[in-house]
Formats: structure tokens, sequence, C-alpha cells
């Protein structure tokens, strides 16, 4: 339950922050209240600093009082992990987004949590550099908020999640000494790895607020490639049979048919020729001459497990329009009224096949509809519960048929949340994966971290 | 100091693995008393389990008895991690040595600690599956060491080092529960990274008993280029040079004159032409089209920064002649008598130049032989002070040397050690790199794992 805000609290803050950016207004904590799920508990406080100093300032003042402390990014996660279980103070890092450094000599880039993900992208693409982790979200999340939850994307499959490219953090802990993990160096094995435990921790170890990444050379070409099938079946039976060829280009989505006509109904026009069971958009980068013979390869592939139709995008404007349609669909989604219960659960690799049958048989035994799509290669799927929000019955229904999921996930070994995290979403269904011994391991290392409990409470376990 | 085995604890042992799996006879002792670093103290004991089930038993003897605990692997470390520092018990996993599975379909292996590094890569390579990473000594170390310290090898450049494939853990708690970290699933975010935590960690925090890794297809194709150069520094520039034209091969190895002609007396016959002052060992590998394409580049970009001679492998027989030069290093150096004392420490890839300049003044300052090499890409050199070990005189400069050369690796914003761990051997100086508050966080997670702290004590962190 939240509790009010300890005498004198707000004040103190006020002195650190400057009162130009503090927000205590009703619509400020109404909106720093929600995120991209939008469920959560409006805030008593928002913060806004602007420096690795005043964030210190802030959590030490928070864990000397016992506040809840929040760090809120772009607010565009799925599983609430950006906004209070019971008020407290919203700290938002909308003050520290600056690229701090595109170092061309040693292959990285230094910046503040805000910057948003497709900037970044831009600004290190200019100099002939990559930085690969592309969730649906780029234009408007932030590497910050990447980092926390540690971010997919399509290019997973080729180049890794979020992890893959964090070198160091600079971060505060919730007693607000200042700690730097990592290493410029693109290898670094002293102590602990501390960077890799705080990518994906969710905000509840360390608020992050310097974060530098390795990057890579930009690919010189890339080609993509649309393949149409008759039925969700066929496209799955592609995937596998390409991971068994070996073919691992840059992406492998997978869309399936009810995914496609919300596109259609949002566009209002036709995306696919009509009878599309699913499609397959495959991409592939790297030198020109490896691009063709892989793209060759999967088009080879695709047609031998019959495919109704394979074309490679023509141009430039072709593949923005292809991959358009990938990144409309959360949008279109959404607009179809429904309400949609996103959950990007994720197999073994070659266990997709497996994966869409237990969606099939959710669909029959709860009588719902469920749109899906995703990263088919990395076995990473968001399966879209899609829910008549006024109809209590096909809401409950849903909640069972969530919690069904989530067992039919781990009986396959794998795992609840491929790239979204858990947050409070879906933090009663950490048992399901989770043994008890696991979980009171994780409790302790939160607690070696935060020992007030102060730093996103609610969030990753259970009640 | 060592303390004598509590009464009844070696019978307790005994009883868990059968007395057949035991070792107290003083050959054994001692020779389970040392690894590569050639150094430590014996164990009281030496186990010999079988199964998890008989690991947790001895942790959970060990924890309550307050005995020391070292697992050890195949002794191959550079840093002392698999020997104790004050007697207690060494776990030795070579009983767990089995390749469980080789899942072609979801294109992961799962192995015991103690399978040899490359006999995995044989097999997997069976399959068309390939298993990245190359430590020097993977003819004889095995993964969980391997896991254990993180380690690199030249195919790292590319590849990344040992943790960007280890996807899930079966461990044992020094408590004695019995814990499974990560997924099957190449992406999995359901609460904190253990997995990665676990990965470096250097026997301190858990016994890692079942290891799963990921794997990728094997490339169809690859290219092994040597350059030589007239000096260290038209090497270490054209290793920068190549970076900056954003050409990443697969390794890209430094080696430089006193390393070359140790390989030279060791073998008893010149292995590169008289006069050369340093060469590059640089792989390509993908599809045949790329790899011709990326060993052009290396070609042109060494040649215009004034390499002496650019040749390209033949066949596959030149190649593993090259290759063997590289992998010759540390025993040709250790064959010139004198005593080497290897630090594999690393800069931003970009400063290896500075890295260089800071060797020779090192050389000219304590008037020391030094011969390096190593993954020049990622900045990571293996810099092996040679000392006449019956000369104190020698000796004492040399550690002062040591903590020069660590100093002044910090101040280029690099690492004290790129893939070797820490161990005992580097534990007195990780304060150069980390600030007390890092290091105190660094010792409450390992309270979280080992509230004892009886899992191999007098690592990592100074005493």
């Amino acid at each position: 339950m939240a509790r009010p805000l300890p005498e004198g609290f707000a004040a103190a803050v006020r002195e650190v922050v400057g009162p130009e950016h503090i927000r205590a207004d009703v619509a400020s904590l109404e909106a720093y209240g929600q995120d991209a799920l939008e469920q959560g508990h409006p805030p008593d406080l928002v913060v806004i600093p602007a420096t690795t100093r005043e964030v210190a300032a802030i959590a030490r003042l928070c864990n000397e009082r016992l506040v809840p402390l929040v760090v809120r990014g772009a607010g565009t996660g799925y599983t609430g992990g950006a906004v209070p279980t019971r008020g407290g103070v919203v700290v938002s890092m909308e003050r520290l987004n600056r690229i701090i450094e595109i170092d061309e000599t040693n292959l990285l880039a230094i910046v503040e949590p805000n910057v948003v993900t497709a900037d970044l992208q831009r600004a290190v693409e200019k100099a002939g550099l990559f930085y690969p982790p592309d969730p649906a979200s780029l234009d408007t999340s932030s590497i910050g908020g990447n980092v926390a939850e540690c971010a997919g994307g399509p290019r997973a499959f080729k180049y890794g999640t979020t992890k893959r490219y964090v070198l160091a953090l600079e971060a505060v802990l919730p007693t607000g000494e200042i700690v730097e993990t990592g290493s410029k160096a693109v290898k670094s094995v002293v102590g602990y790895d501390l960077t890799q435990l705080l990518v994906g921790s969710e905000g509840t170890l360390a608020i992050i607020t310097k974060i530098t990444l390795r990057l890579i050379p930009k690919p010189p070409a890339r080609a993509t490639l649309l393949a149409l099938f008759g039925d969700i079946q066929a496209a799955v039976d592609a995937v596998t049979a390409l991971i068994r060829r070996r073919v691992v280009p840059a992406s492998l989505e997978l869309v399936d048919a009810d995914s496609l006509s919300a596109v259609r109904d949002h566009l209002g026009r036709e995306v696919v020729p009509p009878g599309t069971g699913a499609v397959l958009i495959v991409e592939a980068d790297g030198m020109q001459s490896a691009v063709d013979d892989e793209i060759d390869r999967v088009a080879d592939g695709c047609r031998e497990v019959g495919a109704m139709r394979v074309s490679v995008a023509a141009d430039e404007n072709d593949r923005d329009r292809l991959w358009n349609v990938r990144r409309l669909l959360s949008a279109s989604l959404m607009a179809t009224g429904l309400l949609k219960i996103n959950h990007d659960v994720v197999v073994p690799r070659g266990r997709v096949p497996d994966l869409f049958r237990v969606i099939q048989e959710l669909k029959k035994t709860f009588g719902l509809r469920i749109a899906a799509f995703g990263h088919a290669g990395d076995g990473n799927i968001h399966v879209n519960l899609m829910v008549d929000r006024t109809n209590p019955r096909e809401l409950a229904r849903a909640k069972q048929a969530e919690r069904a999921l989530f067992e039919r996930v781990v009986a396959l070994e794998g795992s609840i949340s491929g790239e979204h995290g858990i947050g409070f979403a879906k933090a009663p269904y950490i048992g399901i994966e989770l043994s008890p011994e696991e979980i009171a391991l994780m409790k302790r290392v939160k607690a070696a971290f935060d020992p007030n409990g102060i730093l996103n409470p609610g969030k990753i376990f259970p009640a």
C-alpha cells in the first residue's frame, strides 16, 4: 500500500534538482504512473535530475527515508518496469539524454541513458559503424530502458540482444554510491561481471547513468526477402528447415494470418495476397557477395518446403515497406480496439513448431483470438491474446490462457520472457520457470545491492 | 593459515564418493596443489565426485564444517584459480567429463565441465556446427575451466569470448542447493542473469556441474594471412589501420620479435625471415566469397602501412603451420628456462600502440626482457616478463614492473586481465582497477552466494 512521503522529503529532493525539475500535479503523476503496459500506480513525486551526482543524492534521500524509487526511461516497456506499484518517487532520466562520445578509434559509444535508440543508430552509422539491437520501439525507446530490460529485436538472431553490446556502465547504487562496472576494453575479467548482471535487472539493482556500448563495422550490404506460405505450419517448418541447413541470416521474422489481417484493417489495404496464411521476412547482411549467396540459400530453402511465393526487395523503398509491415504489427493489433495482452515467450529455436501447436490449442481451449508474430529464428514469439475488454468472462479466460501458455513454454524448455522482462505483469508467474532456491538466491543478490528494498519494489519477484 | 580438517570430515566425504575417489597421499596433494601458474598450496584432501548430487553433498559438508572448497578442472589456468591458498578440499571434476548431448535442432551442446575444449569442438564440427572460443590451451583445458575464467582466444575478435556461448548452467551453491540458471532458449530475461554472473567468477560463487552452450553454423570457408613487419611499431600501426578501415576478420594476432626468436630457439629453425621485427597472423572465415574479399582488404591494408611481406596460407597444412607457431609461443618462452610471468592485459582496441609504448618503457626502466604477443584486434596482449629465477634483484624488478604495467594499463582505460582471471596471482592488484565501493559490492554479491566464504578463498579479493 502507498504511504505518504515522509515529512520534509519533497523539500529535500527539490533542493537537489531545483523546483523546476519536480512534478507533483495530478496530471503529471498520472502520466508518469503508466507506460506502454497501460497499468500502474501514480508516484507521489516525479523528479527529473540532470547529473549522476543529483541521482546519487536522490537515491540517498530515498534510502534513508525508505521511499520507493522507480527509474523511468521512455516508458515503452510492456511489463510495467518503469512505473510504481505503490507510489513513491519516479526518477525520470529524460534530461540525461546526450550522446557523450562516438569513439571511432576504439569502436564504442558512450551515452547517457535517455538517448533514443534510433538516434544513436543514425549517429553511429554516419561514422560507418553499427549498433545492431533493434527493438520494434526503437524510434521512441531509450538505450537506458533497452539496457534495463535487455531489449532484443529482429537482428538479435544474428547479432544478439542488447547485452552483447554493453561494455561498461556507470550506475548509482540505491545506497548512493556511484560505481563503474566493466571496461572500455572489449574483454575484462576483473572481479564479477556486474555489467551483465545489471543488464536486464529492470531497475531493481542500481540506477544506470552512463552506458558504454561496443560498436561493430556497418555491414556494407543487405537484402530482404519475403516468403508467403499457405498456412502457419508451412512457415514454421521453413524456419526449422533453414536452421537445419545452417542458414543464419541477420533476421528471420514470422507473422501469422491474424496479425496480417490486423495490419490490412489498420492500413485499409491488402499487404499480402489473399490466401496468405503466414509470411517470413528474412534479412541478410554483410559483404555483397555473401549476402547474395545467403539470400539465394534462404530462397531455395523456402521454396523447397513449399513457400507459395518468394520475392526479394528490389530497392531501399521496397525493403522499408516490408519492414514497415513488421513494425506496424503492434499498432495494428492495438487499433483493433481489443485489449492486446502481449507475451514474448521464447523456446529453444528448433521448437517453434511445437510452440505454434500450443497456440492453436490455446485458441481452441479458451476460445480466444491470438495473433502471433516475432523472432522465429530465436524461438522468440510475441503471443498476443486479443481480448474484448468489456467482456469479463473473456478476460478471465485470457488470464487462464496466460498461465497455460507459460506452463507449456516452460515444459518446452523455454522461457516466459525473451526480451520484455518481468516487471509486475509477469511477476506472479516466475515460479513456473524458477525454483524456490533460484528465487531465494536472486533475492539475496537483490539485497546485496539494495539492502532496504527501495529500488523498483514489486517488480520481478512475486509479492 | 591452514587448519587441519575437522574430525570425521574425511570419513564423511569418503562415504559420499567411495574410498577409491579420495586422494590424501603426499604426491597427489602436491599435484593437485599446483596448476599452470606453478604456485599454490596443497589441499588436505582431494575428492573426485561423479555426479551433481555427490558435489552437492560435499559442498554441504564443507559448508557445515567451514572447510575451504576449491574446484579444479584441467589445471591450465595462469592465475592459480584451481589451487588452494591454504589447504582444505580440492574437488576435481575429472569424472564429470561427458558430452551429454549435441542438439542439432536447437543448435546447442550440453556438457559436463571436464570435457576438453578441443574434443567438444571436433564433435560439434562433425555436425556442421561450431563452438568458437579457442584458448591456446584448448587441447588440454576443460570447458568448465573456460567458463569459470571466461576464456578467450584468437577467434574472440570476431566471435566473442566464452561468455557469449553459455546459455545455461547447472550449479551447486556452496550451501548445497542445486540451481539451474539461464535457458535453452537463446534469449531469456526472467530474473537476474546469474549465468553471466557465474561465467568468469573463478569458482568463488558456485560449483558448475553442467553447461549448455550455444553453437553456430560452421563457417564454410577460411583463409589465413601472415604479414611481416620490420618492427613492432609498424605492426601495431597496421592493427589500428585495419580497425579504422572497419576490417574485422575472425582473428588478428600480433607476435613481437622476442617471442619469435623464442619459437626459433625452441624449434631449432627459423620460423620467419631474419630481420622480421613483428608479425600479424590474420584469419578470415565465412562464405568463400566474403573470405576472399576480406583477406584482400587485409592484405591491401597491411601493404599500405608498410608490411615487408604478405602471404596467404596456400592450404590446410600451411595454415596449421602458421597457427602452430602462434600456439607454441607459451611453450617456447617457457623453454628458455627463464621464469615467464604472463599478464594478459587489455586496452581499448585502438590503444594497442600506446600499450606497446608502455612495454618499451618498462623494458628500459626495469632492465627486463619482455616478450609480447596476443589478440591485438581485441587490445588483449600477453605481456610476458622473462625473468632469471635465480636472480633476486631481477625478480624484484619484475615485481615493480608488474605493478607499473597494471597502473599504466588502467590509465589507458584498459583492464588488468582480459581472459586469465585474477585468481590469487593478481588479487593484490584489483584495487588499481576497482574502487573500494566496487570491491565492497562484489564482496556482498559473493556473500549472497557463499555466506560462509568456503568457496575458493583467497581468490579475486586482496587478503
